[in-house]
């Protein structure tokens, strides 16, 4: 017997058939013997229905009533997957966040949990029941209800794995785990049975798709071992875990490559203390986020600033550019869309020397050009042109013999 | 300067451009310098349709999760009515009936309000915000979600005003008041200005739609005066409130007229005690409300027994007449549809003597047969074929010369 945290995603949720698909699969879970809380997303279409009713009534909906409005979504699927367990026979009972004892900070539609007191849920655990959660949301210590933002139901399943001490924490989602590279690029990709939460970390601020990063830095810090898997099938998945020593063995863990990305690079900036804050201060303050930053040596006091972004938020940011270049005197300033950052990730980077070798030799074999570099100690990311991308993480898989 | 409690219905919230028009109304009552509390329903569907998925994942949903599931309802058209304020400039905060205070017993689908502790209330009227509660729902001293069960919202707005001690509130559906007949049976119907609680308890138990008779008993109960007005007009509306002396100037208020009946005749029914007691207990088993019974005088040691019931129990009642008059040794029994229940109402009744000559005649004149009477201190019910209930009402209503 096992306690085990299982979190479904609104696809998983998405109809009432497919609730009473999770109701078995719950059910099954429950008659072998383990110990069960159930966190659920809101079915898949609800939170944006909802949105859209608020843009309807208001063109600035307040953070706090968006709360109160999104937070029914998941309401909602706790009440329906418990009576969907009920027709199964099982003793179960739904809890809203608040109900559940989560209480968070107090920003609204972006609220972090500060603590868990799980009274009830043990309660109804000890007897019996099978407890139904509702994902991304809980109450703040005024009472209000809050909700944790994107990834929120990931977040409130690993947290209560965390407060729980469960055993196991499960996220069912529509894809079946981690793999080695994007599947629709790279055929030949294989899923990776176990990964560490660093790798998981840089896969996740990677545009692989399955998880937001703070689940995971959530997951870490509190030491929740969790495996992703799908709600489709009964494949295995693939478990996040602490480091251990077997993981170096593996070179690289996985390629992933992200698209719509940007280069502007400023060209002349004179060389002195300050410049580069006063620019990605007001690139922070206009809401662009910067990846990638390079910068030359200096030369004849001046230097030549690169950096990349997401291509979106391309023209509110050339504007804060503009004027960022006038005012430090820089000489010039180009922007450029159509480009993509290739990463390999692997902690066993850190005792295998000659990683970037063999990655800068795929992509030049293949003809492909690198116009950036950015390491840290487990990844390696370059930026190349997105037109290239999908063959570039092919040989790049291909060269680190990821699909054997 | 008033303290006022408003209340919107499904139909009146029952799209965005709808919400914003009750955001405009409470704007203006805001802006008048009166302090508010506006309490709204579930956007006409929502329920409904919330139900039609518990139905498809369940074919029992448990009380406790519907109320779980429903409640959702409200706790969206709140959230929706405090951005459409925001976005015209008013302060404006929702709360779910938990946290309006509103604690019910544990009755789950149907509870009843025990107390409320308007405490959060009070501390957002005080800081100059409209409060928008959720109608329908609280919560129980074990803190679960609770519903309260058909016309809750309006038993909701009735016991927050009596809570607040509000100076008024008032009720917004989709009919402007109360009319001194259906107005599309008779043209000449008139609006009600004023009523007594009394006499809305009658009209609200005879088919006059506009409210249920719990919460307008529990309005007499703690003497909150009220308005029942149309949200899509300005329109006075009728106010019901307590009975004062003026009031029985008026011979009568209105008649009503209850079509679906159907009336059942238990023939040559032993005259001994229990028998009656026997037949209306298994009656109340199955489901079935008796409305009228009237009993003959004894003759030759056996009675007849005459009641009526709703049209659509029929079938199922049916059953249970044949099994009780079989065990009583009843002669024979006999089941009608096809009529109708024709009252007239009115405290006026008591001090003016006539008014069952005055309304027998009428239907007499009009050649209309009356097949059962029953009376009560503000009442007079007859029972008539349905088909003749149309004309029958216009004639009662010119004969009481209501349309003047």
């Amino acid at each position: 017997m096992s306690f085990i945290v299982q979190k479904y995603g609104g696809t998983s949720v998405g109809t009432a058939e497919r609730i009473r698909n999770v109701a078995t699969r719950v059910a099954e879970s429950h008659r072998a013997g383990h110990r069960l809380v159930v966190v659920v997303s809101a079915m898949s279409g609800v939170t944006d229905g909802l949105l859209k009713l608020a843009r309807e009534v208001s063109p600035e909906p307040s953070a706090r009533e968006i709360d109160m409005l999104l937070s029914t979504g998941e309401q909602q699927t706790i009440a329906l997957t418990a009576m969907a367990l009920h027709s199964l026979g099982i003793k179960a009972v739904s809890l809203t966040g608040a109900q559940a004892g989560i209480i968070t900070d107090r920003l609204h539609t972006k609220a972090k949990i500060a603590n868990i007191t799980p009274k009830k849920v043990f309660e109804y655990l000890d007897s019996g029941h099978v407890v139904i959660v509702a994902g991304f949301q809980g109450q703040n210590d005024d009472g209000h209800i809050t909700t944790l933002g994107r990834g929120g139901s990931d977040l409130t399943a690993i947290a209560m794995a965390a407060a729980l001490k469960a055993d196991t924490c499960e996220i069912y989602t529509d894809v079946d785990g981690v793999y080695t590279a994007d599947p629709r690029l790279v055929p030949t990709a294989k899923k990776i049975k176990e990964i560490s939460y660093d790798e998981m970390l840089e896969l996740a601020s990677l545009g692989a798709k399955v998880m937001q990063a703070r689940s995971v830095e959530f997951a870490k810090k509190f030491k929740v071992k969790f495996e992703v898997r799908s709600s489709f099938n009964h494949n295995p998945g693939t478990v996040i875990t602490e480091e251990h020593a077997a993981m170096e063995d593996v070179v690289l863990r996985g390629v992933s490559l992200e698209k719509n990305q940007a280069k502007v690079t400023i060209i002349g900036v004179p060389d002195k203390p300050g410049v580069a804050a006063g620019l990605f201060s007001a690139l922070a303050e206009s809401g662009t986020n910067v990846d990638m930053i390079v910068q030359n040596v200096s030369a004849q006091g001046t230097t030549d600033l690169t950096f990349t972004i997401n291509k979106d938020d391309l023209p509110s940011a050339r504007k804060v550019i503009e004027a960022q270049a006038a005012q430090i005197g820089a000489r010039n300033h180009t922007a450029q869309d159509g480009i993509a950052k290739l990463s390999v990730v692997g902690i066993g980077m850190r005792s295998h020397t000659g990683v970037a070798a063999t990655l800068f030799s795929a992509l030049a074999q293949a003809g492909i050009n690198i116009q950036m570099i950015s390491t840290s100690e487990i990844k390696i990311s370059v930026i190349i042109n997105e037109s290239e991308g999908a063959r570039a993480t092919q040989v790049v898989h291909d060269a680190f013999k990821l699909g054997n």
